[in-house]
């Protein structure tokens, strides 16, 4: 039986989309053999991965001037890759800093050039977003992470930069919603929580930017290899991107991300309101920046929570029990995770309070 | 209806394996989901990355002395990887060049510290082994790549280095053949060729050459930090994972290293033979290095090659056009791809000569 699956990634993806994956495991149509076994170079992995990359440009409504790309390592990767490119020589960066993500981002970018905290929210234990940033104008970009898996934390909109491009880790809210690209330069995320499989990277970069980017760099870390080669500089993760278009497929049929972030709403609201209802759940994230992705709550003690997470498993509601730098629960609701699900959780928190609040 | 696919990489993978994916796409047996959905720090996949992992220790017959990473970015990245952390300082390497994969390997190698040519054989197009090699007994490693996928060139054993610990990029004969590990520092290996999906690398470390790695690069490209976190510093290709254990089980079923070898060497003699019965067929690699994994031959004419390809395709074997740099013909014949395969090629390639010649 399958349970439902509050995982913070990799996690859930649409069933139908895994239905097909099985059917075609053996023989993709047309391919007469798997999806991994086709070469990368083939017409029909074109094809696999034109599907891939259309589907996020028309999702995001991508104009021309962005390149699209499917690399691997991880939005950790990017955290390197990013300000190699784009850092080099005597350029500045501001990060800001929401939680968990944003702080090993910076780490790395410090490494390559001068990336600087423009606002962080750390004493807060990462509940909130900041108040103000302190910019700099001559800054190359902006960084920030659009929703802090860890902490629950997610930007409703793009912070405020007066044109400084913003480069963005989307690696836990990508697709989950329409977003202004005008204001992004560079937007990269893991696949794992919201649009496919663990190991691919979607990379969305804007060309006046790569035409910036350092040069001589090895060429799987530089942008402009990538680009030119089209992803395909050597073997991208096949499986992957094929899973990424069949996903985009499926969020295209349920209305796209207007009708992603209905529904990624809805079941948030579900599960703040059952919170809010009651002095016995408390919310980790401040209200104006509560994650439609991650939610994070805490019970009146650690042994309280240690049993909700022990019975709701008993139920079939696993992946619940939250990180330990934050504590308690956390229930990731990203694309895939269904609304009857959220119900079930709202339910069972009811009847855990009744009997032991 | 599935193809013999002749495919250089992404390439064929066993049946039995393909059929058990499907089987098991949408819930993977005891963790209530897809392999795709599950945590990379849940107990489930500690046992799938733990079933992978001994299935390469226990097939190469590795020592404990060797760590064993899954990570991102294909050889290609590794070809990087490896110098920034085995060159820093004022180390210094030798580089066996036989063919185009070598060449990449050097000059990536080249950003990080002393890497030198000890022997290339570009003159011959890349079409033998070296006759001797000019080795720097203060290397800390010479770096070689076992089997060249676009010549067709394989070491039928390790080069002698002396004792200084051998690098290899494996990419396209791991697992293909028993090979005397003491010999080797480190091994690494893109998944695709013959143990798995694309978006995995394999990489096989030596504890004392770790020991002697650089400190403080980026974490994803820190061997220390893979090490460390036992593959799982970020979210590693859980599904490639996964299919790579699939693999070794396979491979232990059809008897081992010892019984690929066999398998092997039988299906490459079939096509050697039938190249070397006529004059119609000229073999590209000298007859002491011929690949077991790519079989590389030319016709008496370019368009005679074209027409070959085509009714071949026509009769469901592909794949078969050679690298635009050797010409030809190139037939992959990894691991997973069946005899019946070769034996349908061999007597094709009889009916076109009689045919055409």
């Amino acid at each position: 039986m399958r349970n439902y699956n509050f995982s913070a990634g990799p996690a859930a993806l649409p069933v139908p989309v895994l239905e097909q994956v099985a059917r075609e495991m053996l023989e993709l149509p047309g391919a007469g053999a798997s999806i991994m076994e086709i070469s990368h170079r083939s017409k029909k992995f074109e094809e696999v991965i034109a599907h891939a990359e259309n589907g996020i440009r028309s999702l995001l409504g991508l104009p021309e001037e962005f390149h699209v790309l499917f690399l691997q390592g991880g939005a950790s990767l990017q955290f390197a890759m990013a300000p190699m490119n784009m850092l080099a020589g005597s350029k500045k960066a501001d990060y800001i800093i929401t939680g968990a993500w944003g702080q090993k981002a910076i780490k790395d970018a410090q490494k390559y050039g001068a990336a600087r905290v423009a606002a962080t929210t750390k004493e807060s234990n990462f509940s909130r977003l900041p108040e103000s940033l302190d910019l700099d104008s001559g800054a190359e970009f902006v960084h920030f992470t659009s929703n802090e898996t860890i902490q629950g934390v997610q930007w409703p909109q793009e912070p405020q930069t007066n044109g400084v491009p913003l480069i963005c880790d989307a690696s836990s809210d990508i697709l989950s919603r329409p977003i202004d690209v005008a204001k992004y330069g560079l937007i990269y995320a893991g696949a794992q929580k919201n649009i496919g499989p663990s190991g691919v990277t979607v990379v969305i970069l804007r060309d006046d930017l790569l035409q910036k980017c350092a040069s001589d760099l090895p060429p799987m870390l530089d942008y402009r290899v990538q680009v030119d080669n089209k992803s395909l500089y050597n073997t991208p993760n096949t499986f992957g991107v094929y899973v990424i278009g069949l996903v985009c497929d499926y969020l295209q049929s349920q209305g796209g991300l207007a009708g992603m972030q209905a529904r990624n709403e809805e079941k948030a609201r579900l599960l703040y309101d059952a919170i809010d209802s009651t002095d016995f759940y408390t919310g980790h994230a401040a209200s104006n920046c509560r994650s439609r992705m991650n939610v994070t709550w805490r019970l009146p003690s650690e042994e309280l929570e240690k049993r909700f997470i022990e019975e709701a498993k008993a139920q079939g509601m696993v992946e619940l029990k939250g990180h330990r730098s934050v504590g308690g629960l956390r229930a990731s609701i990203y694309n895939a995770f269904p609304r009857e699900g959220v119900v079930a959780l709202v339910e069972f928190m009811k009847e855990f309070e009744r009997k032991t609040g």
